[in-house]
């Protein structure tokens, strides 16, 4: 039964990342073939954005080695539809050659991750997005710029919310399109949320530039993107069936699935445009390719697994 | 990092279910001595309120025979302190002489369960309640009354708000003390919490009589909780590790794991009360006598199981 709650938007962007978040963290290395379908099939099902992969380095994620093969199959014209990641000057080469028009960087909002995970620091790796995001953007391609550990980091516990806000504005001085405020771990609640996207606010960034991000490791996601939405935030990534895991937490539950998201949102009477049945069927399909049960709540009541 | 939102509760009481509600639902049965462990646990970890058991029929619910021997065990005075279910006069007359001040009784908000579940109908209950709630009360203990399916029935689909406003009403008319509103197969979402404990208001029943009774079978529990805050509720269900699935729902995913909600309590800087590392390892105990993994994230992302 839909009742809308007051307050709310009529309409949300789901961001899809199943195919490069969901799948990057998968131990199954997925064939071309079966993320192609699997793009294509989240495309169809209604979901607006998918992010289709990335093109890092395959020795560090050896389950996208095939962006390129991926973007060649999946294109349909001169300019690629879906959003890639790109880890740095040699990935954004990469996916310009491949004919990407939207791409996005992945950055830290804390020193331990930045140095694990980029092997730089908060500052420095600003003088590596720099040129980045630049030649994105001469090449007319946009640019979103994740930020992940936002709200608690394995190593360093809570996370300064103005240290996010710092890093973010940088992004969007280089000249990022939007940010995807990421709880990597998954260990942010409700209150966190709104009182972040309120200092971006001060700061002078509103919250049609935001997207967030969660995972949900400790059951919160869902409430977090409640509070994120009475905040007044309309883009949210989410992952068909709840696939990938997080690497730096123990639990084995990762992304907040999008069927869990949709079910939210339709309840809410909050227009998202994506056909529930046809992303159960997709989400239940890769998941028997992968081997696995699906993490998403909805997924499982309905059936699907 | 506990970051408060503006308006909601300081404290709030969470109402333990686990050793009723979701032992009831396991398929093993648990011997007595694990039982009065498992609530002398969960009253050492801090939880104000624990249901303890239900004077069921063992042929209905065998996990639970034994009842008043669990009472006996437990017992350290004149009165027990802790509620227990009573399906019907049968039921209470055992839980009395048991020596039971705090009592709960199982309504049916639809017709097709309460024919199902009751062998009876929505006005009928009332009849079967009506001198179990008064002899109660005559005996000086207090009666809790549990409305079940009151978002969506699996036989009905959605449920008239108005028609739960109704059978909430009259139990409290009858004398009830306190209403737990359940969404019994976990199909509501937030805009329907809120608009139920409004309707609630406007027939003059106050938030602080009504606790609401979550399950997380499509991933809705906590964003729930969130709502009924946001409504004014103080008082929520909750079963330590999510023990407990429901019978009416294809999906094994049960009660709101007490964890969860305490982890999105303890961020909001809303009071509980409990010790999270004591519940922790009692979950995980007890899943290991059950043999099964806990459905609590917060459980899985602690490592305690």
């Amino acid at each position: 039964m839909v009742v809308p709650e007051p307050g709310l938007p009529d309409r949300v962007t789901i961001y899809e990342v199943g195919p490069r978040d969901g799948l990057q963290n998968e131990k199954t290395v997925v064939p071309l073939d079966v993320k192609a379908a699997f793009v294509r099939r989240l495309v169809a099902a209604g979901l607006p954005v998918v992010e289709a992969t990335s093109f890092v380095h395959p020795r560090w994620v050896p389950q996208l080695a095939d962006a390129a093969e991926l973007v060649e199959e999946l294109a349909e014209g001169p300019t690629f539809p879906h959003p890639v990641l790109v880890p740095n000057e040699r990935g954004l080469h990469r996916a310009l050659e491949a004919g990407c028009a939207h791409v996005a960087v992945f950055a830290s909002a804390t020193e331990t991750f930045a140095a694990r995970n980029l092997n730089s620091t908060v500052a420095d790796q600003m003088t590596m997005f720099a040129p980045v995001v630049r030649r994105a953007l001469d090449a007319g391609a946009d640019v979103r710029a994740y930020v992940s550990m936002c709200f608690g980091d394995p190593w360093e516990g809570p996370v300064d919310p103005d240290a996010v806000v710092r890093v973010g504005c940088e992004l969007l001085e280089l000249g990022a399109t939007q940010l995807s405020l990421g709880d990597t771990i998954g260990v942010g609640t409700a209150g966190q949320v709104g009182d972040l996207v309120r200092r971006f606010g001060a700061a002078g960034v509103g919250a049609d530039r935001l997207a967030l991000h969660f995972h949900d490791t400790y059951g919160q996601a869902l409430t977090n993107v409640h509070a994120a939405l009475q905040a007044g935030v309309t883009t949210f990534d989410a992952s068909a069936g709840g696939l990938g895991g997080c690497p730096y937490a123990r639990s084995a539950t990762g992304n907040l699935a999008t069927e869990d998201l949709v079910w939210f949102l339709t309840g809410l009477g909050i227009g998202h445009g994506v056909d529930l049945d046809a992303l159960v069927a997709t989400s239940t399909w890769m998941a028997e390719r992968l081997g696995k049960t699906p993490a998403s709540a909805v997924v499982r009541a309905l059936g699907g697994a």
